[in-house]
């Protein structure tokens, strides 16, 4: 049976820790060409459940889903040419159907600016188009030449991408600071991990963007993972793409844009954050299994203790709780109970002869294996315990992701701190200089410039030059 | 304003005529690549409404959704000689990853048989394992030489594709019959499309299945469409891919196997089906906006107008109806008509100052351009009106396949019958020669034989020999 469990602590070896979860919870295998990965039911439901959130806050928003082709000609990839040379060592080719070559090189979508906006300078003809908000739900392909990582490090991607365009620079740019927000709250409720908001350096930006705003957060190894952007795009794409429209007054004008996107490293994060050793732990809101009900019996004892199971099932389901019954005959309770932890299922209930004479449950909260007992009488607060696990289990990660950010003036700190993970506020001076030489001898990136960071006065923590904001530090994913 | 709405008719020039209302009803435009083609939010969201439809039902079936990357290597495409035969011509090679040469050439997924199957036998060891049914919604690449039509003829297409895996031969063969009987009723209960379901001939079958089963429908200008599969593959894929179980005797089997699809096509055959000379109509069940209200007024009246149509409004939609208010103040009310018309929204509210003194308003239906009054108190019939205006489209549809339905026994009849269009119910001895024969003279294929298809002791149209079946003969898209 050893196998079948996680074989390493999440401690001792992160890495393999995280690869066995993944692939012994049935969240993702990999596929037969290196870099991409497949996702089994369980690992789908995850993203269905988030995508469903989303699509509800993109509506509330006005935005609409539509679909793109996959196929973007190598001419158009290139008009805006920072952003092109910036994924051109990452881009697929398509350079044949069956055995005709095509003209034009054919990419597969790193992202799909160049596509989108070519249409919209053909929808966008007057104000009256405008704001035009449209999202994508789709995959990106990047060659990754580094080790795959499902989630986290692959060729092909899900994700959504928003391109909005706006009459105004001011309309673009709330805009770009209200779906920076949805993201937030949505990683917060629903997925229960604490982000840091804020924007960009410079060098750090979306290449063809006037600048980047971006959620992160970190990681149980000290790690920082990015979370999702929401990028302000000026007119840099709407004057090589001609997106103009036409005023009130009649006048030509090029209109302003954003882009926006999350991917399926949000489900990655998911598992860093909350797994234990004995495997995944589900935020009860995404977990395709919410309870989990083990009947303990006899033979004798069999058919009393399944009916009550299906009788509490029913009523968990009438309250729209995602239940399901283990009344494998061949398997023991303990290996099931190993087996419902390793896939991460919030809540557990056993149910035996001891608990059918009570009048009981036995009640098991996967996050902290704090065991209760509950009455049949109060069957109906399961929903609010659910509720009560999702809120302690961002409760947790957030003090956890407090202990690990620390606030540093002295380089020397700064470098061993990152030797050992987290995250570190630094006062910074600004320039790209300094950045990259802390990132040359440090491996730490500037992740975020949280929108709360002000200068204070302070002196940079590299050159010693007055700062100009406090940007948090950090090596990355 | 002429062209703005559609040009032709539909009589006249079905092929433009379609795509005039494809582009102008703002569904779908072409993309820069010949043959792809890009959705905008109306189009797009017939799709969701359909996959929403269809993801309950496949629940209820236990299937669950995966993910599929969309490269698969040359070698594992080949794993299966006829299938890969089938599709070589029409793949899309990938060779390149950024200036890096990739070693197999890896295919964009024409269908993804050969990859499911893969991870299908790492997944599946013992009975216990069985069934496995996963769908996956996505889409397939094949490249189109002829000219491209949205929905029906593009080298991208969304789809979805479930693939399951069975015990025994029998219960693999119930759920080909489920899947079909579950489009079928999908597609005649929410796109008001009436099918003939049954068998493909061993000419027509699905490369590498034993046999496929197939929904086929009848277009206004008497070709068939097919509308979806639903293949049992026996274990023609197992044996190659190694999907093999132990049963409870512990003793291996190859498992047995199917696979079914849609795809937007049926976003095709409703635009042809129902669409009229004003424009598009839509099933009120798919439609974006089942209700838009025309507020007609004066400078006057303007406020009393605007806060009936919110109140009506907002009445719908507590009755979950999707409703719009047109409250653009440039355009004239006969504009407004014409361009919800092109749109094919199902009902449209009239409300002027006439109808604020009648306490009443003015109801106009989509596909059959009728008007009647409705007072205010009797609003709440609106969903019910929705609900036969769903019902009197397929019954309308029905009776316009009936009507170009024709039993037939002469070959010199079929001939000229076919090339007015329609579907021929013909004997036929069961010989592909003579279907090859008959395609080369009319150009028309056996596209179904009916489930209901029953040897009549007749004779085959072509080469009088006794019959074994009546197919439906029709030239198809």
């Amino acid at each position: 049976m050893e196998d079948v469990g996680i074989t390493v602590s999440k401690d001792e070896d992160f890495s393999e820790w995280y690869t066995q979860v993944v692939l012994k919870a049935e969240l993702a295998d990999y596929a037969p060409v290196k870099g991409l990965i497949v996702l089994r039911p369980d690992g789908y439901s995850i993203w269905e459940s988030l995508r469903a959130t989303f699509d509800k806050k993109f509506a509330k928003n006005g935005i609409r889903n539509g679909f793109l082709p996959i196929l973007i000609p190598e001419s158009l990839l290139g008009k805006e040419q920072k952003h092109f040379a910036g994924f051109n060592p990452e881009v697929f080719w398509v350079t044949h159907s069956g055995t005709n070559k095509v003209g034009d090189r054919l990419a597969l979508r790193p992202t799909s600016e160049t596509l989108a906006y070519t249409l919209y300078s053909k929808w966008i003809q007057s104000w009256r188009d405008l704001p035009l908000k449209i999202n994508f739900w789709n995959t990106a392909l990047r060659a990754e030449i580094k080790a795959t990582k499902p989630f986290l490090r692959t060729s092909e991607f899900l994700w959504q991408e928003g391109h909005t365009v706006h009459a105004t620079k001011e309309e673009a740019e709330t805009e770009v600071t209200k779906m920076l927000k949805v993201y937030e709250n949505t990683v917060e409720e629903e997925l229960a991990i604490p982000v840091v908001t804020g924007k960009k350096s410079e060098k750090e930006k979306f290449v063809g963007a006037e600048y980047t705003t971006t959620m992160e957060s970190i990681m149980p190894d000290g790690k920082a993972l990015q979370m999702g952007t929401s990028h302000f795009l000026g007119q840099n794409f709407s004057k090589p793409f001609d997106v103009k429209f036409a005023d009130k007054d009649n006048v030509e004008h090029f209109a302003w844009q954003t882009s926006w996107g999350v991917s399926w490293r949000l489900i990655g994060a998911m598992i860093m954050v909350h797994g234990d050793d004995r495997g995944l732990v589900l935020p009860p809101k995404v977990a395709p299994t919410q309870v989990v009900i083990i009947p303990i019996y006899g033979d004798k004892t069999k058919n009393v203790i399944l009916a009550k199971s299906k009788e509490i099932r029913e009523l968990l389901e009438s309250k729209s709780v995602r239940v399901h019954i283990d009344d494998r005959d061949e398997l023991s309770p303990g290996f099931k109970f190993n087996d419902w932890e390793l896939r991460g299922v919030p809540l557990r209930i056993e149910l035996g002869p001891r608990d059918i004479e009570r009048q009981s449950m036995v009640v098991a909260k996967r996050y902290n294996g704090k065991k209760t007992d509950l009455g049949w009488a109060d069957i109906e607060k399961i929903p609010v315990i659910l509720d009560e696990i999702q809120s302690d289990m961002l409760r947790v990660a957030r003090e956890a992701a407090k202990s690990r950010t620390v606030e540093i003036t002295d380089y020397a700190e700064l470098k061993s701190g990152i030797e050992e993970g987290g995250f570190f506020n630094a006062p910074w001076c600004g320039r790209v200089e300094c950045e990259e030489k802390i990132k040359e001898e440090t491996g730490a990136d500037i992740r975020v410039i949280p929108f709360e960071s002000k200068e204070t006065g302070s002196r940079c923590v590299y050159c010693q030059e007055p700062s100009t904001c406090i940007p948090i530090f950090a090596r990355g994913y």
